[in-house]
């Protein structure tokens, strides 16, 4: 069982995961998926090698469950980084606290394709992404011992993506993280001073300097953001404010999903098929409709090494500054 | 010229360097030093290669400065990631926060052999490298228009050394970094609730416990912390409470480089000379001798990549208790 430990300095908490398989060596850059993919557990005929699935799209409306036939599937992991069965268990360990490592670790299988190229990837693929993805959010707010879901997706080896076969992931913790935290109160901050969303100001700030954008459509705006810590990170915000990425409507998600897939296209193109991470930053679910704090997208290609000098200073060397980034992606295809 | 910029929602500040080398690529675990290292411009007889020196050490007291025959060597970093030049200049950008990108960055060149390997190092390898750095802080606390001094060392090319040569850096900067405030706000808070120094109590915790400790002396203990980030991540803490890392005596510098050379060598011995960060969480500059604060070392061994969930979230998993990773090194040599 994993478990949550609390440092006592900043009250960060740290997930202890000993089943997770640890090797010596970190993965490089040379490092590639296997070419046979015959044995690969999210390909439509190996449905048998995950856990029975929580839902699934199929076109066939009489498809049984864990069969053939679908287009987008959702299973738990095989390998969660938390489990659902149990209950938290607050205590102490000396001057430490610590809880079981509770949470729900959840798998969206994108396609059926296990070589899905980028090139070949429509809105629609982003859309029927996100709304499995709105739908388990949903489900998972009846759960009261849960504080916080992440929706993210990890692309590419260097990401750390385990599996080739497109996928994204639902992470959900009884605790709020930290980075999210953050940000809130920082949010908070600045209404409390000038009764605005920040995020909204920024979104203004960025449609007016016309500098960072690297793609805008009705409902949404993509940039490169003014702080930026990583050579090419890119935020896309929904141009209506929420605090709640589930709060989204039908409209909202197809215009979400068109400017995902040209952003990632451009990231793809100007970058070599690099690996990134994209994230969903929302609301914890038990604080909705914040005035002060706005959903949004991070996606951060991996490109750069961290090293020492970030690690003990949050402070972030960036080479490429998010003006010439915006450009290079704005101009791409 | 470098430039801080301000994120404006959880005020971290980031650097912008454009100067700096960008490759898309990363560096790989496969890629090495260069075998030939005649043109390494920290060995002996290259000194023409560095700007002027601001400090050395040397047997021969009527060495001329920036020629042969030094056992350490302090210059300024060729290409510096903070400028010392000019003035802050803060500004507004619109909404945005920044300042130029005022600075040191000096480079202390631990010892004229370029292919030291850790088992010929001896204790006094790291004394002379702290008495050298407890002399440069000493100094640039003149500059007023310094907040912080980050003296760390990164080994490896996994830990982003640029150069193979044996070297640790001090950066000083014109801000408290993020991670530095936050554990200073934290351990104000348990200040403030317990009056007594959080670190303080790890340490007395961590001696009864006896679980996760990696080794100790007169004046330091050395423990894998309870929340531990990363596999194998090591805290070296002064047994006596101070919040200022060049208030260290003549005494607690030699106790401080012995238990230095033993973690090394252990981690170096169970990881395989694996590359790594370590880094000296001190007081601000203008925040002297605080109760509430206490210096440590941090020792991170770059074993694992951290991907999007980490980044998302500032919650890490880590895969090695750190209770089994302190008996591996406390059982190693």
């Amino acid at each position: 069982m994993p478990e949550f430990r609390r440092d006592p300095v900043i009250g960060r908490w740290v997930i202890i995961d000993p089943a997770r398989k640890f090797n010596k060596s970190v993965p490089s850059e040379t490092e590639s998926y296997p070419k046979d993919h015959s044995g690969c557990p999210f390909c439509p005929g190996n449905e048998y090698m995950t856990r029975p699935e929580i839902m699934a799209y199929s076109k066939n409306q009489d498809r049984a469950a864990n069969s053939r036939e679908w287009t987008l599937r959702v299973i738990p992991n095989n390998q969660p980084v938390l489990a659902i069965e149990g209950n938290l268990k607050r205590r102490g360990e000396g001057m430490y606290d610590k809880m079981d490592g509770i949470g729900a670790h959840e798998i969206i299988i994108e396609t059926p394709e296990h070589n899905l190229k980028q090139d070949s990837i429509v809105p629609e693929y982003y859309e029927t992404a996100y709304r499995a993805a709105v739908a388990r959010i949903k489900d998972l707010r009846n759960d009261t011992r849960l504080e916080y879901i992440l929706f993210f997706k990890n692309y590419g080896i260097l990401a750390n993506a385990v599996f080739e076969h497109p996928h994204s992931q639902l992470i959900a913790m009884p605790i709020v993280p930290k980075r999210v935290r953050e940000e809130i109160n920082g949010a908070k901050e600045y209404f409390t001073y000038k009764e605005r969303c920040v995020f909204c100001d920024i979104i203004s700030q960025e449609l007016s300097d016309e500098l960072r954008i690297v793609d805008e459509n009705e409902f949404f705006v993509a940039f490169c953001p003014y702080a930026a810590r990583y050579p090419f990170e890119t935020w896309i915000l929904p141009k209506n404010h929420s605090s709640d990425f589930d709060n989204i409507s039908d409209e909202e998600i197809s215009c979400c999903a068109a400017i995902t897939k040209s952003v990632l296209a451009k990231i793809s193109n100007v970058l070599d098929d690099s690996a990134y991470s994209a994230l969903i930053h929302t609301g914890p679910l038990k604080e909705k409709n914040m005035q002060h704090y706005h959903w949004h997208m991070e996606i951060i290609p991996k490109l750069i090494k961290t090293a020492g000098f970030e690690w003990g200073t949050g402070l972030y060397i960036n080479p490429v500054p998010p003006e010439d980034a915006a450009k290079y992606l704005r101009e791409s295809e």
